[in-house]
Protein backbone atom coordinates (compact mmCIF):
# COMPACT_ATOMS: atom_id res chain seq x y z
CA UNK A 1 0.00 0.00 0.00
CA UNK A 2 1.55 3.43 -0.91
CA UNK A 3 -0.03 6.76 -0.04
CA UNK A 4 0.87 10.41 -1.32
CA UNK A 5 4.28 8.52 -3.22
CA UNK A 6 5.30 6.75 0.14
CA UNK A 7 4.90 2.83 1.68
CA UNK A 8 2.06 3.66 4.12
CA UNK A 9 -2.04 2.62 4.67
CA UNK A 10 -2.87 5.99 6.11
CA UNK A 11 -4.30 9.14 5.08
CA UNK A 12 -4.82 12.31 6.62
CA UNK A 13 -9.09 12.62 8.05
CA UNK A 14 -8.75 16.01 6.42
CA UNK A 15 -8.00 14.99 2.66
CA UNK A 16 -11.47 15.30 0.25
CA UNK A 17 -11.48 11.74 -0.30
CA UNK A 18 -12.65 11.13 3.25
CA UNK A 19 -14.74 14.17 3.39
CA UNK A 20 -16.61 14.33 0.45
CA UNK A 21 -16.04 11.56 -1.53
CA UNK A 22 -13.78 14.25 -3.89
CA UNK A 23 -11.80 11.75 -5.86
CA UNK A 24 -12.16 8.77 -8.38
CA UNK A 25 -10.26 5.61 -8.45
CA UNK A 26 -9.87 2.38 -10.56
CA UNK A 27 -9.50 -1.39 -10.02
CA UNK A 28 -6.70 -3.05 -11.85
CA UNK A 29 -6.03 -7.30 -12.46
CA UNK A 30 -2.61 -8.10 -11.71
CA UNK A 31 -1.40 -11.30 -12.88
CA UNK A 32 2.40 -12.49 -13.20
CA UNK A 33 3.62 -9.37 -12.73
CA UNK A 34 1.48 -7.20 -15.07
CA UNK A 35 -1.28 -4.94 -14.53
CA UNK A 36 -3.47 -5.71 -17.04
CA UNK A 37 -4.36 -2.25 -19.52
CA UNK A 38 -2.73 0.26 -17.18
CA UNK A 39 -2.50 2.43 -20.12
CA UNK A 40 -6.38 2.41 -20.02
CA UNK A 41 -7.16 2.71 -16.92
CA UNK A 42 -4.66 5.74 -16.60
CA UNK A 43 -6.58 7.66 -19.27
CA UNK A 44 -9.63 6.73 -17.65
CA UNK A 45 -8.04 7.85 -14.73
CA UNK A 46 -7.19 11.30 -16.30
CA UNK A 47 -10.42 11.94 -18.11
CA UNK A 48 -12.50 11.37 -14.50
CA UNK A 49 -10.10 13.35 -12.91
CA UNK A 50 -10.04 16.12 -15.79
CA UNK A 51 -13.98 16.04 -15.23
CA UNK A 52 -13.61 16.78 -11.56
CA UNK A 53 -11.28 19.37 -11.58
CA UNK A 54 -8.51 17.53 -10.14
CA UNK A 55 -5.05 17.70 -11.44
CA UNK A 56 -4.45 14.10 -12.32
CA UNK A 57 -0.46 12.50 -11.22
CA UNK A 58 1.57 12.19 -14.47
CA UNK A 59 2.02 8.78 -16.20
CA UNK A 60 5.14 8.60 -15.09
CA UNK A 61 4.99 8.83 -11.77
CA UNK A 62 2.11 6.81 -11.38
CA UNK A 63 3.81 4.12 -13.44
CA UNK A 64 7.03 4.27 -11.34
CA UNK A 65 4.81 3.41 -8.22
CA UNK A 66 3.18 0.81 -10.29
CA UNK A 67 6.46 -0.80 -10.92
CA UNK A 68 7.47 -1.33 -7.47
CA UNK A 69 4.35 -2.60 -6.33
CA UNK A 70 4.27 -5.38 -8.98
CA UNK A 71 7.96 -6.75 -8.33
CA UNK A 72 6.23 -7.28 -4.32
CA UNK A 73 2.72 -8.61 -5.27
CA UNK A 74 2.83 -9.98 -8.89
CA UNK A 75 -0.61 -11.21 -8.97
CA UNK A 76 -3.46 -9.04 -7.05
CA UNK A 77 -6.27 -6.93 -7.26
CA UNK A 78 -4.88 -3.21 -7.51
CA UNK A 79 -6.88 -0.58 -6.22
CA UNK A 80 -5.74 3.28 -7.20
CA UNK A 81 -7.23 6.36 -5.72
CA UNK A 82 -6.61 9.96 -6.92
CA UNK A 83 -7.78 12.30 -4.25
CA UNK A 84 -8.04 16.34 -4.80
CA UNK A 85 -5.92 16.13 -1.88
CA UNK A 86 -6.04 18.40 1.69
CA UNK A 87 -8.82 20.33 2.55
CA UNK A 88 -8.81 23.56 3.05
CA UNK A 89 -11.97 25.16 4.40
CA UNK A 90 -15.41 24.07 3.04
CA UNK A 91 -16.59 22.11 -0.16
CA UNK A 92 -15.18 24.16 -2.92
CA UNK A 93 -11.12 23.34 -4.20
CA UNK A 94 -8.95 25.25 -3.38
CA UNK A 95 -7.07 25.97 -7.09
CA UNK A 96 -3.49 24.75 -5.53
CA UNK A 97 -4.84 21.84 -3.93
CA UNK A 98 -2.15 18.63 -4.54
CA UNK A 99 -3.57 15.29 -5.21
CA UNK A 100 -3.32 12.30 -3.18
CA UNK A 101 -2.27 9.19 -4.88
CA UNK A 102 -3.74 5.78 -2.94
CA UNK A 103 -2.55 2.59 -3.71
CA UNK A 104 -4.10 -0.51 -2.43
CA UNK A 105 -3.49 -4.15 -2.91
CA UNK A 106 -5.93 -7.27 -2.32
CA UNK A 107 -5.93 -10.61 -2.88
CA UNK A 108 -7.17 -11.89 -6.15
CA UNK A 109 -11.27 -12.82 -5.68
CA UNK A 110 -11.75 -16.84 -6.06
CA UNK A 111 -14.56 -17.15 -8.04
CA UNK A 112 -16.19 -20.09 -9.25
CA UNK A 113 -15.45 -21.32 -12.79
CA UNK A 114 -18.92 -22.06 -12.95
CA UNK A 115 -20.03 -18.07 -13.32
CA UNK A 116 -18.01 -18.38 -16.85
CA UNK A 117 -19.29 -21.56 -17.92
CA UNK A 118 -22.78 -21.93 -16.48
CA UNK A 119 -23.41 -17.73 -16.38
CA UNK A 120 -23.86 -15.46 -13.24
CA UNK A 121 -27.18 -15.05 -11.42
CA UNK A 122 -28.50 -11.18 -11.63
CA UNK A 123 -30.70 -10.08 -9.00
CA UNK A 124 -32.88 -6.79 -9.34
CA UNK A 125 -32.03 -4.21 -7.43
CA UNK A 126 -34.86 -2.41 -5.66
CA UNK A 127 -32.52 1.07 -5.41
CA UNK A 128 -33.06 2.99 -8.52
CA UNK A 129 -29.82 5.10 -9.64
CA UNK A 130 -30.40 8.80 -9.25
CA UNK A 131 -29.50 10.95 -12.69
CA UNK A 132 -26.83 13.04 -12.71
CA UNK A 133 -25.00 14.43 -15.81
CA UNK A 134 -21.89 16.06 -13.87
CA UNK A 135 -20.98 12.84 -12.14
CA UNK A 136 -22.39 10.24 -14.86
CA UNK A 137 -19.71 7.75 -16.11
CA UNK A 138 -17.12 8.95 -13.29
CA UNK A 139 -15.77 6.64 -11.23
CA UNK A 140 -15.70 8.71 -8.60
CA UNK A 141 -15.95 7.89 -4.81
CA UNK A 142 -19.24 8.83 -4.02
CA UNK A 143 -20.47 4.99 -3.85
CA UNK A 144 -23.25 5.15 -1.76
CA UNK A 145 -25.79 4.07 -4.45
CA UNK A 146 -23.68 0.84 -4.85
CA UNK A 147 -22.93 0.34 -1.08
CA UNK A 148 -27.10 0.46 -0.92
CA UNK A 149 -27.79 -1.64 -4.17
CA UNK A 150 -24.95 -4.39 -3.11
CA UNK A 151 -26.30 -4.66 0.76
CA UNK A 152 -29.99 -5.36 -0.58
CA UNK A 153 -28.73 -7.83 -3.37
CA UNK A 154 -26.96 -10.71 -1.60
CA UNK A 155 -29.31 -13.13 -3.18
CA UNK A 156 -27.37 -13.01 -6.60
CA UNK A 157 -24.02 -13.27 -8.14
CA UNK A 158 -24.93 -9.52 -9.04
CA UNK A 159 -27.24 -6.96 -8.73
CA UNK A 160 -28.87 -4.68 -11.74
CA UNK A 161 -29.52 -1.55 -11.32
CA UNK A 162 -32.37 0.38 -13.58
CA UNK A 163 -32.61 4.18 -13.19
CA UNK A 164 -35.26 6.29 -11.78
CA UNK A 165 -37.21 6.24 -14.76
CA UNK A 166 -36.86 2.36 -14.64
CA UNK A 167 -33.66 2.24 -17.92
CA UNK A 168 -31.19 -0.79 -17.92
CA UNK A 169 -27.96 1.51 -16.30
CA UNK A 170 -25.08 -1.26 -14.83
CA UNK A 171 -24.51 -4.26 -12.16
CA UNK A 172 -23.71 -2.54 -8.82
CA UNK A 173 -19.84 -3.70 -10.02
CA UNK A 174 -20.18 -3.87 -13.23
CA UNK A 175 -21.56 -3.01 -16.60
CA UNK A 176 -24.02 -4.77 -18.45
CA UNK A 177 -24.39 -5.45 -22.33
CA UNK A 178 -27.45 -7.18 -24.40
CA UNK A 179 -26.83 -9.82 -27.57
CA UNK A 180 -29.97 -9.23 -29.97
CA UNK A 181 -29.60 -10.55 -33.37
CA UNK A 182 -26.07 -10.15 -33.39
CA UNK A 183 -26.24 -6.35 -32.36
CA UNK A 184 -24.15 -5.68 -29.30
CA UNK A 185 -25.99 -3.19 -26.58
CA UNK A 186 -24.89 -1.21 -23.78
CA UNK A 187 -26.39 1.40 -21.80
CA UNK A 188 -25.58 5.28 -22.42
CA UNK A 189 -24.54 6.41 -19.19
CA UNK A 190 -25.00 10.24 -19.88
CA UNK A 191 -27.13 10.43 -17.06
CA UNK A 192 -25.77 7.95 -14.21
CA UNK A 193 -23.59 4.98 -14.12
CA UNK A 194 -19.91 3.97 -13.81
CA UNK A 195 -17.95 3.32 -17.23
CA UNK A 196 -15.64 0.79 -16.85
CA UNK A 197 -12.50 0.24 -19.08
CA UNK A 198 -13.78 -3.54 -20.16
CA UNK A 199 -16.76 -1.84 -21.30
CA UNK A 200 -14.82 0.14 -23.76
CA UNK A 201 -12.70 -3.13 -24.64
CA UNK A 202 -15.60 -5.21 -25.09
CA UNK A 203 -17.44 -2.59 -27.46
CA UNK A 204 -13.60 -2.00 -29.55
CA UNK A 205 -13.66 -5.43 -30.09
CA UNK A 206 -17.02 -6.02 -31.23
CA UNK A 207 -16.74 -3.46 -33.50
CA UNK A 208 -13.55 -4.75 -34.74
CA UNK A 209 -15.47 -7.90 -35.57
CA UNK A 210 -18.14 -6.72 -37.52
CA UNK A 211 -21.09 -6.16 -35.05
CA UNK A 212 -23.25 -3.62 -34.84
CA UNK A 213 -22.08 -1.48 -31.44
CA UNK A 214 -25.34 0.50 -30.49
CA UNK A 215 -24.65 2.54 -26.87
CA UNK A 216 -28.32 3.82 -25.79
CA UNK A 217 -31.42 4.02 -23.81
CA UNK A 218 -32.03 0.41 -22.87
CA UNK A 219 -35.80 -0.84 -20.97
CA UNK A 220 -35.62 -3.95 -19.08
CA UNK A 221 -38.31 -5.50 -21.37
CA UNK A 222 -35.77 -5.21 -23.74
CA UNK A 223 -32.90 -6.95 -21.26
CA UNK A 224 -35.53 -9.35 -20.82
CA UNK A 225 -35.82 -9.91 -24.40
CA UNK A 226 -32.03 -10.22 -25.42
CA UNK A 227 -30.56 -13.43 -26.66
CA UNK A 228 -27.60 -13.42 -24.30
CA UNK A 229 -27.08 -10.80 -21.43
CA UNK A 230 -23.09 -10.59 -20.15
CA UNK A 231 -21.30 -8.56 -17.69
CA UNK A 232 -18.16 -7.24 -17.57
CA UNK A 233 -15.74 -5.13 -15.33
CA UNK A 234 -11.91 -5.30 -14.69
CA UNK A 235 -11.17 -8.11 -12.32
CA UNK A 236 -13.62 -10.89 -13.82
CA UNK A 237 -13.61 -9.63 -17.34
CA UNK A 238 -16.88 -11.23 -18.52
CA UNK A 239 -19.61 -13.13 -17.05
CA UNK A 240 -21.94 -14.51 -19.16
CA UNK A 241 -25.66 -14.30 -17.55
CA UNK A 242 -27.82 -17.02 -17.17
CA UNK A 243 -30.32 -15.79 -14.84
CA UNK A 244 -32.43 -12.41 -13.90
CA UNK A 245 -35.36 -13.11 -11.62
CA UNK A 246 -37.63 -16.27 -13.75
CA UNK A 247 -36.08 -15.43 -17.16
CA UNK A 248 -33.20 -17.85 -18.22
CA UNK A 249 -30.28 -17.62 -20.72
CA UNK A 250 -28.30 -20.35 -21.83
CA UNK A 251 -27.13 -19.05 -25.12
CA UNK A 252 -23.12 -17.92 -24.21
CA UNK A 253 -22.09 -17.58 -27.63
CA UNK A 254 -20.70 -14.16 -28.44
CA UNK A 255 -20.14 -13.54 -24.76
CA UNK A 256 -17.83 -16.38 -24.60
CA UNK A 257 -16.49 -15.15 -28.13
CA UNK A 258 -16.08 -12.28 -26.65
CA UNK A 259 -14.59 -12.97 -23.25
CA UNK A 260 -12.06 -15.57 -24.86
CA UNK A 261 -10.86 -12.51 -27.35
CA UNK A 262 -10.52 -10.00 -24.47
CA UNK A 263 -7.81 -12.40 -22.54
CA UNK A 264 -6.19 -11.91 -19.14
CA UNK A 265 -9.18 -11.15 -16.79
CA UNK A 266 -9.70 -13.80 -14.72
CA UNK B 1 -8.29 14.87 16.66
CA UNK B 2 -9.47 12.08 16.69
CA UNK B 3 -9.53 8.65 15.37
CA UNK B 4 -11.41 5.53 16.02
CA UNK B 5 -11.53 6.29 20.16
CA UNK B 6 -7.65 7.70 20.42
CA UNK B 7 -5.75 10.91 19.68
CA UNK B 8 -4.60 10.85 15.68
CA UNK B 9 -5.53 12.62 12.30
CA UNK B 10 -4.89 9.16 10.10
CA UNK B 11 -7.51 7.23 9.47
CA UNK B 12 -6.94 3.76 7.48
CA UNK B 13 -7.09 3.80 3.42
CA UNK B 14 -8.99 0.59 3.67
CA UNK B 15 -12.24 2.70 5.41
CA UNK B 16 -15.18 2.80 3.57
CA UNK B 17 -15.68 5.96 4.42
CA UNK B 18 -12.66 6.94 1.88
CA UNK B 19 -13.20 3.86 -0.47
CA UNK B 20 -17.32 4.71 -0.99
CA UNK B 21 -17.85 7.68 1.13
CA UNK B 22 -19.72 5.60 3.17
CA UNK B 23 -20.27 7.10 6.55
CA UNK B 24 -21.93 10.21 7.94
CA UNK B 25 -21.06 13.98 9.69
CA UNK B 26 -21.96 16.68 11.63
CA UNK B 27 -20.61 20.03 11.72
CA UNK B 28 -21.09 21.96 15.61
CA UNK B 29 -20.17 25.21 16.84
CA UNK B 30 -18.26 25.07 20.24
CA UNK B 31 -17.73 27.88 21.67
CA UNK B 32 -17.07 28.95 25.52
CA UNK B 33 -16.43 25.33 25.84
CA UNK B 34 -20.38 24.10 24.84
CA UNK B 35 -20.51 22.36 21.92
CA UNK B 36 -23.87 23.75 20.93
CA UNK B 37 -27.06 21.62 20.54
CA UNK B 38 -25.05 18.54 20.73
CA UNK B 39 -28.13 15.86 21.77
CA UNK B 40 -29.55 17.42 18.58
CA UNK B 41 -26.70 17.24 16.56
CA UNK B 42 -26.30 13.35 17.95
CA UNK B 43 -29.93 12.70 17.24
CA UNK B 44 -28.85 13.73 13.95
CA UNK B 45 -26.11 11.84 13.56
CA UNK B 46 -28.11 8.40 14.89
CA UNK B 47 -30.91 9.08 12.28
CA UNK B 48 -28.44 9.62 9.19
CA UNK B 49 -26.58 5.91 10.18
CA UNK B 50 -29.38 4.11 10.86
CA UNK B 51 -30.87 5.23 6.93
CA UNK B 52 -27.85 4.20 6.07
CA UNK B 53 -27.30 0.56 8.04
CA UNK B 54 -24.77 1.82 10.07
CA UNK B 55 -24.24 1.26 13.76
CA UNK B 56 -24.30 4.52 15.79
CA UNK B 57 -21.66 4.92 18.24
CA UNK B 58 -23.06 5.31 21.89
CA UNK B 59 -23.99 8.78 22.87
CA UNK B 60 -22.46 8.52 26.07
CA UNK B 61 -18.86 7.25 24.45
CA UNK B 62 -19.38 10.07 21.66
CA UNK B 63 -20.00 12.61 24.84
CA UNK B 64 -17.06 11.43 26.57
CA UNK B 65 -14.57 12.35 23.59
CA UNK B 66 -16.40 15.49 23.09
CA UNK B 67 -15.79 16.31 26.53
CA UNK B 68 -12.02 15.98 26.19
CA UNK B 69 -12.04 17.70 22.92
CA UNK B 70 -14.14 20.80 24.90
CA UNK B 71 -11.30 20.99 27.47
CA UNK B 72 -8.24 21.59 24.63
CA UNK B 73 -10.32 23.82 22.57
CA UNK B 74 -13.50 25.95 23.87
CA UNK B 75 -13.94 27.88 20.99
CA UNK B 76 -13.84 26.23 17.52
CA UNK B 77 -15.96 24.45 14.86
CA UNK B 78 -15.62 20.63 15.41
CA UNK B 79 -16.86 17.91 12.87
CA UNK B 80 -18.22 14.05 13.78
CA UNK B 81 -17.47 11.49 10.72
CA UNK B 82 -19.02 8.14 11.61
CA UNK B 83 -18.02 5.82 9.04
CA UNK B 84 -19.51 2.24 8.56
CA UNK B 85 -15.59 1.21 9.44
CA UNK B 86 -13.06 -1.00 7.35
CA UNK B 87 -14.01 -2.75 4.37
CA UNK B 88 -13.78 -6.67 3.92
CA UNK B 89 -14.18 -7.09 0.11
CA UNK B 90 -16.76 -5.34 -2.24
CA UNK B 91 -19.42 -2.65 -1.96
CA UNK B 92 -21.44 -4.86 0.54
CA UNK B 93 -21.63 -3.74 4.21
CA UNK B 94 -20.04 -6.69 6.49
CA UNK B 95 -23.00 -7.26 8.58
CA UNK B 96 -20.29 -7.08 11.90
CA UNK B 97 -18.11 -3.93 10.84
CA UNK B 98 -17.46 -1.63 13.30
CA UNK B 99 -18.14 2.28 13.18
CA UNK B 100 -15.11 4.43 13.07
CA UNK B 101 -15.92 7.73 14.56
CA UNK B 102 -13.96 10.91 13.78
CA UNK B 103 -13.36 14.01 15.17
CA UNK B 104 -11.91 16.99 13.60
CA UNK B 105 -11.13 20.41 15.12
CA UNK B 106 -11.11 23.51 12.66
CA UNK B 107 -10.60 27.29 13.07
CA UNK B 108 -14.02 29.59 13.73
CA UNK B 109 -14.77 31.29 10.62
CA UNK B 110 -14.07 35.30 10.31
CA UNK B 111 -17.01 35.91 8.89
CA UNK B 112 -17.94 39.33 8.39
CA UNK B 113 -21.01 41.06 10.38
CA UNK B 114 -22.20 42.52 7.35
CA UNK B 115 -23.80 39.07 6.37
CA UNK B 116 -25.77 39.46 9.43
CA UNK B 117 -26.68 43.52 9.05
CA UNK B 118 -26.46 44.16 5.30
CA UNK B 119 -27.47 40.28 4.47
CA UNK B 120 -25.37 37.70 2.61
CA UNK B 121 -25.20 37.57 -1.40
CA UNK B 122 -26.47 34.66 -3.14
CA UNK B 123 -25.68 32.78 -6.49
CA UNK B 124 -27.66 30.53 -8.64
CA UNK B 125 -25.53 27.26 -9.06
CA UNK B 126 -25.50 25.85 -12.49
CA UNK B 127 -25.22 22.55 -11.30
CA UNK B 128 -28.37 20.76 -10.25
CA UNK B 129 -29.11 18.37 -7.61
CA UNK B 130 -30.03 14.65 -8.55
CA UNK B 131 -32.85 13.01 -6.87
CA UNK B 132 -32.21 10.22 -4.63
CA UNK B 133 -35.19 9.68 -2.37
CA UNK B 134 -32.74 6.99 -0.34
CA UNK B 135 -30.00 9.31 0.52
CA UNK B 136 -32.60 12.64 0.50
CA UNK B 137 -31.94 14.57 3.95
CA UNK B 138 -29.01 12.07 4.90
CA UNK B 139 -25.55 14.43 5.43
CA UNK B 140 -23.47 11.49 4.29
CA UNK B 141 -19.95 11.85 3.34
CA UNK B 142 -21.23 11.58 -0.73
CA UNK B 143 -20.82 15.64 -1.37
CA UNK B 144 -19.33 15.50 -4.91
CA UNK B 145 -22.56 17.80 -6.20
CA UNK B 146 -21.81 20.19 -3.26
CA UNK B 147 -17.85 20.57 -3.93
CA UNK B 148 -19.01 21.20 -8.21
CA UNK B 149 -21.69 23.88 -6.88
CA UNK B 150 -19.72 25.38 -4.42
CA UNK B 151 -16.84 25.57 -7.21
CA UNK B 152 -18.84 27.28 -9.60
CA UNK B 153 -19.99 29.78 -7.22
CA UNK B 154 -17.40 31.88 -5.76
CA UNK B 155 -19.33 35.30 -6.88
CA UNK B 156 -21.65 35.19 -3.72
CA UNK B 157 -21.16 34.31 -0.25
CA UNK B 158 -23.40 31.38 -1.05
CA UNK B 159 -24.20 28.73 -3.85
CA UNK B 160 -28.40 27.93 -4.25
CA UNK B 161 -28.88 24.95 -5.55
CA UNK B 162 -31.84 23.63 -7.30
CA UNK B 163 -32.99 20.15 -8.37
CA UNK B 164 -33.01 18.40 -11.96
CA UNK B 165 -36.78 19.90 -12.14
CA UNK B 166 -35.74 23.63 -11.12
CA UNK B 167 -37.17 23.34 -7.71
CA UNK B 168 -35.44 25.38 -5.44
CA UNK B 169 -33.47 22.89 -2.29
CA UNK B 170 -30.84 24.34 -0.74
CA UNK B 171 -27.48 26.22 0.01
CA UNK B 172 -24.16 24.36 -1.17
CA UNK B 173 -23.70 24.50 2.80
CA UNK B 174 -26.97 25.83 4.10
CA UNK B 175 -30.34 25.45 4.02
CA UNK B 176 -32.79 28.16 2.63
CA UNK B 177 -36.56 29.67 4.01
CA UNK B 178 -38.53 32.01 2.62
CA UNK B 179 -40.73 34.42 4.60
CA UNK B 180 -43.90 35.37 2.54
CA UNK B 181 -47.31 36.96 3.74
CA UNK B 182 -45.92 35.98 7.66
CA UNK B 183 -45.93 32.24 6.91
CA UNK B 184 -42.27 30.31 6.74
CA UNK B 185 -41.70 27.99 4.14
CA UNK B 186 -38.79 25.51 3.47
CA UNK B 187 -38.20 23.20 0.90
CA UNK B 188 -39.00 19.62 1.06
CA UNK B 189 -35.85 17.06 1.29
CA UNK B 190 -37.00 13.88 -0.23
CA UNK B 191 -36.04 13.65 -2.91
CA UNK B 192 -32.02 15.65 -2.52
CA UNK B 193 -30.68 17.75 0.10
CA UNK B 194 -29.36 18.09 3.40
CA UNK B 195 -31.53 18.48 6.18
CA UNK B 196 -29.70 20.55 9.23
CA UNK B 197 -30.30 20.90 12.94
CA UNK B 198 -30.50 24.53 12.03
CA UNK B 199 -33.26 24.09 9.93
CA UNK B 200 -35.20 22.27 12.97
CA UNK B 201 -34.83 24.68 15.33
CA UNK B 202 -35.49 27.16 13.46
CA UNK B 203 -39.17 25.55 12.30
CA UNK B 204 -39.33 24.76 16.00
CA UNK B 205 -39.52 27.75 17.20
CA UNK B 206 -41.48 29.97 14.38
CA UNK B 207 -44.18 27.49 15.47
CA UNK B 208 -44.00 28.27 18.63
CA UNK B 209 -44.20 31.97 18.38
CA UNK B 210 -47.47 31.25 15.86
CA UNK B 211 -45.91 31.43 12.92
CA UNK B 212 -47.54 28.40 9.57
CA UNK B 213 -44.45 26.32 8.90
CA UNK B 214 -44.61 25.17 5.48
CA UNK B 215 -42.38 22.03 4.46
CA UNK B 216 -42.87 21.26 0.37
CA UNK B 217 -41.78 22.08 -3.20
CA UNK B 218 -40.69 25.84 -4.04
CA UNK B 219 -39.74 26.92 -7.16
CA UNK B 220 -37.64 29.63 -7.95
CA UNK B 221 -40.43 32.13 -8.80
CA UNK B 222 -41.52 31.70 -5.43
CA UNK B 223 -38.17 32.67 -3.78
CA UNK B 224 -37.88 35.17 -5.50
CA UNK B 225 -41.29 36.76 -4.92
CA UNK B 226 -40.80 36.15 -1.29
CA UNK B 227 -41.04 39.27 1.14
CA UNK B 228 -37.67 36.87 2.81
CA UNK B 229 -35.24 34.55 2.21
CA UNK B 230 -32.89 33.53 4.60
CA UNK B 231 -30.16 30.81 5.14
CA UNK B 232 -29.16 28.39 8.35
CA UNK B 233 -26.76 26.36 9.44
CA UNK B 234 -24.98 25.42 12.69
CA UNK B 235 -21.92 27.61 12.26
CA UNK B 236 -23.27 30.93 11.09
CA UNK B 237 -26.52 30.18 12.25
CA UNK B 238 -28.59 32.49 10.19
CA UNK B 239 -28.30 35.18 7.32
CA UNK B 240 -30.68 36.85 5.61
CA UNK B 241 -30.37 37.18 1.81
CA UNK B 242 -29.71 41.04 0.51
CA UNK B 243 -29.42 39.47 -2.99
CA UNK B 244 -29.92 36.79 -5.85
CA UNK B 245 -28.86 37.81 -9.12
CA UNK B 246 -30.57 40.99 -10.15
CA UNK B 247 -33.40 40.22 -7.11
CA UNK B 248 -32.65 42.52 -3.99
CA UNK B 249 -33.96 42.03 -0.51
CA UNK B 250 -34.20 44.81 2.49
CA UNK B 251 -36.18 43.73 4.59
CA UNK B 252 -34.55 41.01 7.40
CA UNK B 253 -37.21 41.49 10.25
CA UNK B 254 -38.59 37.67 10.35
CA UNK B 255 -35.10 36.81 9.55
CA UNK B 256 -33.42 38.94 12.47
CA UNK B 257 -36.33 37.90 15.10
CA UNK B 258 -35.74 34.02 14.41
CA UNK B 259 -31.31 35.04 14.54
CA UNK B 260 -32.02 36.26 18.22
CA UNK B 261 -34.47 33.79 19.19
CA UNK B 262 -32.08 30.38 18.22
CA UNK B 263 -28.80 32.42 19.83
CA UNK B 264 -25.55 30.89 20.28
CA UNK B 265 -24.61 30.75 16.79
CA UNK B 266 -21.87 33.29 15.66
Amino acid sequence: MRVNGESGNLISIRDRGLLYGDGVFRTLLVSEGQALHWPLHYQKLQHDCAALGITCPDFACLSAELAGLLAEHPDAVYKIIVTRGLAQRGYAPSPDSTPTPVWDVLPLPDYPASRILQGATLQLCQLRLGHQPRLAGIKHLNRLENVLAAAECTAADEGLLLDSLGNVIEGTRSNVFLVSRGRLITPALNLCGVAGVQRDRIMDYALRIGMVVEVREVGLDELLAADEVFLSNSVFGLWPVARLEQRRWTDFKVALRLRAALGGAS
